[in-house]
């Protein structure tokens, strides 16, 4: 097995295998740069850069790694990423003198984790949110529309997505305020004003897009892996009660708009190749430029914690796998450009909740408390149906190797109380 | 009446009560800077600014007129554009003669706009598009859900809108290619894939955000105003046969993402004021948040002109006015931000198509043509029932003054042929 001269220990998610990028600032001094994470390290790549150690690649020259976001490396494409990645595993070999007996250059490039301020990885241009987990689709369909009407028809024929909303996209760590706006309880004849009273989360993977296509074109689907720069963890914070007063006909708005939290550290499509299955076989056999015979989900454990305010540990009320997504990343890059859609480096697809087909496999509150009609236990009694203030939600995952893990970290965010506002009261 | 010395046209849409901003590049020499438009001409405010005309205002050193979009005149806020308008319109007033007697500055600040190339205003963070025309949502309920369910139960209440595409918003002459992508006909049962055959126009009017708010604060509806940098024409050019089989439960998405067509003139709200009246009534009242008792329309008269390929002129197939719209753009600002999600500078809303109350005020084919059931005439027995290859589209629209108008000039477009694709012909 592949091992660092760092250390790092077997449940770390950093181990040489992973080496996923992220834009850091360390807490000393200087401005935002790019690094991978190794253990408990962050590798400056910009000193590596300034140091020559990436010539003869494609980023040599353009201070890529000087940069407060991603973007200008994921414009590059996968040839780029590869050589830089295979690179930046030489180095950190542990045969590979280089870095290793190089401790003038050690003290520059390699900063401790806890010395550094992560930031958003990337300038989002657009942020889309599929629906693409089908246990998921089920179980919302089932609880709105009831059992007979729960896919809707189009469902299984096309990855159902939407435009989300990229302004509010955040880092973890960056408190959510409890939102507040229209609802209208089933009791009351007329909408009501207030903070929602249905807070939820969304387990999801998102991932961030490379060179992107040209207004007009489309991505085949034999072709669409290209894209992946890398994954992330995603949390699409959801007002329950303002989503379903609101959604129709135009789809989900504001019940989503005021916060999506992702994890810092972008992990590669090369770091989970070993991982790579097969996903839920498609019945009916999707269209052709949905086609395809490559095993194209990745075997990725993902875990939901909630910690309440006054509780000691947090509690995982959701263990959930990237695997039992019905639709693709390629398939959904696919559809996302087949009429002309253009997708720009930087741009943020995620996946949607991924549920599973076992209950404690459930994505969101919604599903896990049946739309509220069965508590979850967390502690000593203590019981939820929707997200507390003081609430903290993290969201973790990782592929298991022999010995190693290729993580994700963490993404996590606390709730705050609503803000008052003057007309909260004054009309209802 | 106000005058310029530049001659200008009473039909002209650019008088100097108008003086509505733009990102432009000579097409002789030179990188994108911003100017206003002044009859046929375009005054270069880079030059006007590096010459200290803008001393004493909050512009001034910032450079923000030597740019390639208006986000950072638009994030200045109210004040700025209100002090630099009252000095542009200082400077070109027929007896000013600092600029209308110094031939040498006159000779590198004007430039006729046939010289320049027009580009985007404004790099689009997010864009939003509203669903505020009552008579739209109702025409369009009608058809997809009968008359009984036409308008759905939020509609009164909250202004409806979705997130659009940010990465396909297009300028003004920007060619259309014909989208492809799934649809599924009546008589069909399963779905098929192949370019659009309903592909539709949209009406619409959009305003760009200046500072914007921060993420969990919200605007109150008394300064929602102050948000808006100023108005474009805009076509939100759509597929309504992929739209009416993909748009369940999420909301339109590929339908739309393929382009959306802005004017390249960003009118000045403060140029609209002589043209405010109230909007429409709102029945039942708006809950507290969206309530106000100040005229918030503005009557903006709009025209649709469609030109077929072999067709001599083009032939005006709408006409219809921003003032119908039911919900105001100060209420579509003060919903948007309720729930804490942050605009940003440069952030485009849009209305949503502008119907009328009669029949030749509808704002789209799918309304103007019953869902295709009657065609319209467009010249010498020539028929449309959506748009075909080689139509050229073209929106429109001025306030009409005594003697002057203040135009939007144009929004436009060609439909290209779709893209052949080696899947179309081997599924169906």
């Amino acid at each position: 097995m592949m091992k660092s001269f760092i250390e790092v220990d077997p449940k770390s998610h950093f181990p040489i295998q992973n080496l996923p990028y992220g834009v850091f600032r360390p807490l000393m001094m200087g401005g935002p740069r790019i690094g991978v994470a190794i253990g408990d390290y962050v590798l400056d790549l910009s000193v590596l850069d300034a140091e020559g150690y990436f010539d003869g690649t494609d980023v040599d020259g353009k201070g890529v790694f000087e940069q407060a976001s991603l973007n200008e490396f994921m414009a590059l494409g996968t040839k780029t990423w590869r050589d830089v990645r295979s690179r930046i595993q030489q180095l950190l070999h542990e045969d590979e003198s280089i870095l290793r007996d190089n401790y003038a250059l050690r003290d520059i490039a390699l900063i401790p984790q806890k010395n550094v301020k992560m930031l958003l990885p990337a300038q989002i241009g657009d942020y889309t949110d599929f629906y693409a987990s089908k246990e998921h689709a089920t179980n919302v369909g089932i609880m709105f529309r009831g059992k007979e009407n729960a896919l809707m028809p189009n469902w299984t024929h096309l990855p159902v997505g939407y435009h989300g909303r990229a302004s509010s996209v955040v880092l973890s760590g960056t408190d959510v305020r409890r939102p507040q706006g229209q609802t209208k309880p089933a009791n009351s004849n007329a909408p009501l004003f207030g903070p929602s009273c249905q807070l939820d989360l969304e387990l999801e993977v998102g991932w961030f897009i490379g060179p992107g296509n040209e207004r007009g074109k489309s991505i085949a689907l034999e072709n669409a892996e290209e894209q992946i720069f890398g994954l992330v963890l995603v949390n699409d914070w959801s007002a329950r009660d303002i989503q379903s007063w609101e959604y129709q006909p135009l789809g989900p708005f504001l019940a989503k708009s005021f916060a999506t939290s992702i994890s810092p550290w972008v992990v590669p499509l090369e770091a989970l190749e070993p991982f790579r299955i097969a996903g839920p076989d498609q019945e009916p056999e999707p269209l052709p430029y949905l086609r395809t015979n490559k095993p194209s989900s990745f075997d990725i454990h993902l875990e939901v914690n909630l910690q309440g305010e006054g509780m000691k540990n947090s509690k995982t009320i959701s263990t959930s796998n990237f695997r039992y997504l019905y639709w693709s990343m390629a398939q959904q890059i696919a559809h996302h450009t087949v009429g002309g859609c253009n997708l720009r480096p930087g741009d943020l697809l995620a996946s949607g909740t991924i549920s599973g087909p076992e209950k404690e496999m459930r994505g969101s509150l919604l599903e896990l408390t049946w739309r509220g009609t069965e508590p979850i236990e967390i502690e000593n009694g203590e019981q939820r149906v929707w997200l507390e203030d003081g609430d903290q939600l993290t969201i973790t995952g990782w592929c298991q190797g022999e010995g190693y893990r290729i993580g994700f970290g963490e993404v996590t965010g606390r709730v705050l109380p609503a803000l008052k506002q003057s007309y909260t009261l004054s009309h209802i």
